[in-house]
């Protein structure tokens, strides 16, 4: 999995640890031999979409590096309540320290996986996708960002620096000054890295139609009403990248997507995503090592 | 603000700033002079329980040290929709730039205090503290636990080290070795820290009986139904200390609570909060600064 | 300026007095009395553009808070040999610690600045743009981006997310695959962020054409000689954005500018930038403070 | 390769690593199957002298550690255009991903070798040994100085804390407080680290004389005539070492040489060092992994 | 050893290697060809018990991680002099660059460990364990303590947050503000993590049987002579844990024991620890590896 | 301080923070309102002299910008007992959590202070300086030997890299491959960066002859007996330093200066230094902030 080398997804897997095991387990400590060996499932216990088992596995491994792990089911499988996700074998203390962390990791990003899978499946056969938005949780973006990769949604921007994105307040700042929406766009196509996309936020018909004349590549529809959006769609014609925005539920996407709109962002599929549940056994039961 | 001040937080401020601004925002490079100055007003759009106040000013000061910032509303205060947050004056790039980290911060964390503050408004009356668990989102810990006690509920264990809790994966492996919820609690007394209570979890009311007599501080009632904890509570009788867990839900803690327990922890709490609606709004109106 | 408050540039500045100040210094804590106050005139030797000024101060500022700097001229000036830059008081002791690493900081970035102005002004009048590339120093890559645009030029890609760049090696494992150029879009298209333009690399005119019916933003023209990049030009005409790369020197980049390409970019402005001649007097000489 | 395990080193790996990475690579993740594996090739583009090639296998090694390789020219060797340095094998998009961050490193250090090997070869046959200066790239220092000894060059101060050198600032600190070169000498003797030698700065013979009356092991001789350095070889006649410095290149640096001088110091080494041309390709085709 | 894996320790080894090694090793990398292998003994030159063993391996692996170990004592064995501890196999330049700071881990914890052993020791067949303290060196503290459980002690507090100590500053305060020992402890029941013991430190009997009624469930006794603690243990008679504290020595800490008390806690275990003798003989005999 | 504003000192003061205060202050936090404002004063409780007066200060204003320090004695005093060291004053709370990490930074640098202080008076009146060793406790090394400077004493080595010492191992490989002292002198000076000084250890008087003969600046004296030492210093005659090295105790340290050795090193001073008694009292009494 791509992101789990990079130094900043392994410095939050440290730190996570860290955080549950600073003072060490007294718990574990008190209770379990050091040499005792056994077996601990990870296992789902509702049905969602999984991610983050590679994350899950390196949590035990930061732990104690003798783990041995052997993943049962891949991240974006749909799993079944009861289906086995990753086996760890070991010291059983070791297992026991990393059992929390690993299932944070494995329930939050599972919970996100789940919930852009459940988007994408009601706007099937429309032409939308689904994408996310910088609403994060603090510290998290590379690893909520794939999680609604793996959930079949596509990603908007990482980060400020990933696209121009001109939006209400720029648009207020701008106007302050007497400038227009094609002034913005002119200047981003002189001034910003050629490799970028220009998009400009909007509200209402006539910002659409200013956009289109200034040459926006995309046009994000803010909180518009289904008749709007159509409206819009017909009025570009093409000619731009359509963006809904604003409010997306479960329920509301579907009609959303049957505007014509091309993209529609969820901020809640990241900022308010709701943990899958997934748990953990732990059996003393040294059978051979899994491969 | 305590936890403001910890390496760790401001390791995560830092970190939260670099994840959304490391490559700059062109955006607003191309269009905002950068002696351009103005003022920006965070204020709730939905009514809640503020929490972050602080953060998300420390967010905008790691930007740009320049920024002044006049908090409007403290963390702990309740929210009617519209109601000012804070006000940040300085330039309006650095305003633009730390729009959206300030906000995940503010939402983030409100979302728990106010979900914390519906539940522990819920009991009230009742003997029953709310409290979290380790179930917190990776790297977030000491924040999200402050969040709840924003809120009005209390904290459970930071991380492993600081109360002896022996569940259900530990009694499993207990007994596989042939040992019993006493020779549990026995060794806990003999081998761990001093300062820390022993709280054991169980799933009916013979084994809340046997953790009795074992000598447990606390005893954790994990997903029992409401007939079985009055029960516990009857059977206990104030020897130790009771704690509610599983599945609690605005819905169902009041008569959770009505049963007698002392205490019910929510992990959802923590692992699946809904953001609390803030937003942002900046312009350029350079008036007094504040102070 | 804006990089300066970005955690990276900032640990950067701290692991630079690091690996200067480790030990200490000794030469000046045996010579110089630490109550001894002075000042330090940091002036250029040699023509140019200044580029990290502000950066030099912060240097100054992490080694000792009490450092007073007053800054004489700005990043994006053209220095005249003698002109002073900055100047900085307080303790002697202080400002001969900092001297090296500030000078280090000041003489690279003001070397590509200078660089890129040269680049600049050679192709003045034509509708060429100078933009970098990925070949910078490993670790410095923002510093090095901002003294680009100090200098006048734009910034290509700050790192492989920010642009879809299809290339050499990307076409030859596509080729080994049966895929075409026109696959290759149509799949960037499809599936990477929407705010993204996609560019394709080509060395023959043939692959300027397959490329642009592919439906290329953006046409990386690698190592061709003038009359093909006259060609290539005429043959687009447009319809794409040209960027002209490989061995561009001093004495080529006009005739490259005049085929009528849109940007150029050079690798040597980053990776074998000549460090411009800038200087530090030290006097003990405490007149008031600058302000 | 000793500088490879210090953390200094592999913090700048992983910062390098992150830099180019930190939002993934959309361009391969659209392009390459994450199944697809192949080879890539490092080969010289021109003549030089090697350095760096653990440090590019390990930025691939960062990025992902299944990568496997085949060094096929060690740090030190004269390369041929076309030689290979090495082979990596592996997922293709492991490959492309750090083609770059791989390139960059080893394009430097080569360029620093390369240049340092020029100079030790003007030189041979003298007494002459050619050195660094602590003008360096920040936070490139250790490896920088690395380069220049694989180049055959030897190392001044890797920082201010192993060696003294008084120098024309703090000569003109001392002067100013109506102290003489001798009590420079004196003090250091007395205060500083007694592992440490003591250099002096001068600019004319009256100064050469003066600092070997007053008792300096070293002496530099900063931008001196040729005659200059004559004199001042047949002055000290073997009591001090001399270091020659100021304005080295290859043109003058022989000259500079053959007047006796022990010791020739140049910035340029490492502050304006031009990167060595070396290039990746990168074919899919799996043969036997290499060992 | 579970803190070896702790971010927090790795951390401390990576430091540690880096503190002396930062500039590399000139005297070895002068006299030692790259290629000559050895072996090193580390063994004990005065009796004591060994702590840090996997510590000291960390420290050689983290240089050169080819290099090979034979734990020959592990933490908690009773050293003889002449002692083997550890065999380390590889380089002998790598063996050389680690040698001293693998010693002083091994020194400074073994010496931790030992003073601890002498005073469990001395209290044998008495109801008394011995604690440590916070009065640790900073930036050991996980170390240390581990140390001293490896010495038969126990741990007190791991920070400030695993247990509730009120103390005389505490109470000073409270007094000032006109509350009693009784309204702290109840504060502290109140608001307090529900699974921590709360401790009171007392001067007096008059604040015993203050704290005793306070419902304190751990009283500290500050320096109190051993007729006091006597009539502290008879006044509690077993309703609170008693721990003296202040001055304890190996001459003195026997007569303490038999007072009664349950808890002897020691700040000079850790703040004062003396370092066990322990060195390192390196050879080049390059029989087999061991495994 | 210079050693105050190295990051890596920085880093320490806020892991050792960290350490103690990662959970936050229960105690505290339920105890002291927080807004309730006093005063700390640290004194000292035993003679000594006083180092790390302002590390501790920074150890505050790391938990509480807010706090203001006011300091009545600086490094290098020599204490009474009740001496005021520092006040502090700003939130109690503050107040409460800092005390601990400073009082144990402030206690290990002042007890490593006033061990060198008296071994410096003890040899007071020979030519014996008092130097410190590479024995330090792991991450402490820059505070601990500038703790040494304070106390009168000077610094040996601080890292590896700055100074040329041959110790027994050394000696010991090199005669496994047929080479002398001779010869070791010889590579060091040909290869090890000028300005350093090459020292050799040696056991007897025949090896002071040997690496007198050999060129060494400096001679190590190995646990030699006085009588040894006295030979030696007649051997070598001004030829070279003497540094004498083995179990100096306070009781044995005059003898030994009096031998007439140059330098004396102990490791003692830092690997098992003595903490000095320092404490602080805390009181509720909001006079004017210090100045």
């Amino acid at each position: 999995m791509w992101p789990l080398n990079l130094p900043e997804v392994q410095d939050l897997i440290r730190r996570a640890v860290q955080e549950d095991l600073c003072l060490g387990d007294p718990t574990t400590d008190c209770l379990v031999p050091p040499d005792l060996r056994g077996e601990g499932i990870i296992f789902a216990k509702k049905e969602g979409v999984l991610c983050g088992v590679e994350v899950a596995l390196a949590v035990f491994r930061q732990i104690d590096p003798q783990v041995q792990g052997a993943i049962r089911a891949w991240d974006g499988e749909r799993l079944r309540p009861g289906q086995k996700i990753l086996e760890v074998r070991g010291a059983v203390a070791s297992l026991l320290k990393g059992e929390r962390t690993a299932l944070n990791f494995l329930q939050h990003l599972s919970g996100i996986a789940t919930g852009t899978a459940q988007l994408v499946e009601a706007v099937r056969g429309t032409r939308a996708v689904i994408v996310d938005t910088r609403k994060t949780i603090p510290g998290l973006r590379l690893l909520e960002k794939y999680a609604v990769r793996i959930g079949g949604g596509r990603n908007h921007r990482m980060n400020l620096g990933d696209g121009i994105l001109i939006k209400d307040n720029h648009l207020a700042v701008l106007r302050s000054q007497g400038l227009t929406v094609r002034d913005a766009v002119q200047r981003a196509r002189r001034y910003a890295p050629h490799t970028l996309r220009v998009e400009v936020e909007v509200t209402t018909l006539e910002e659409v139609q200013e956009a289109l004349e200034a040459g926006a590549d995309l046009i994000l529809l803010d909180n518009m009403s289904l008749e709007e959006m159509r409206q819009a769609v017909r009025l570009v014609n093409g000619r731009a990248l359509l963006e809904a925005s604003g409010g997306i539920t479960l329920e509301t996407v579907r009609a959303v997507a049957e505007t014509g709109v091309d993209i529609i962002s969820s901020g809640a599929l990241t900022h308010s995503a709701k943990a899958l549940d997934i748990s953990m056994d732990i059996a003393v039961a040294p059978g051979p090592t899994p491969h």
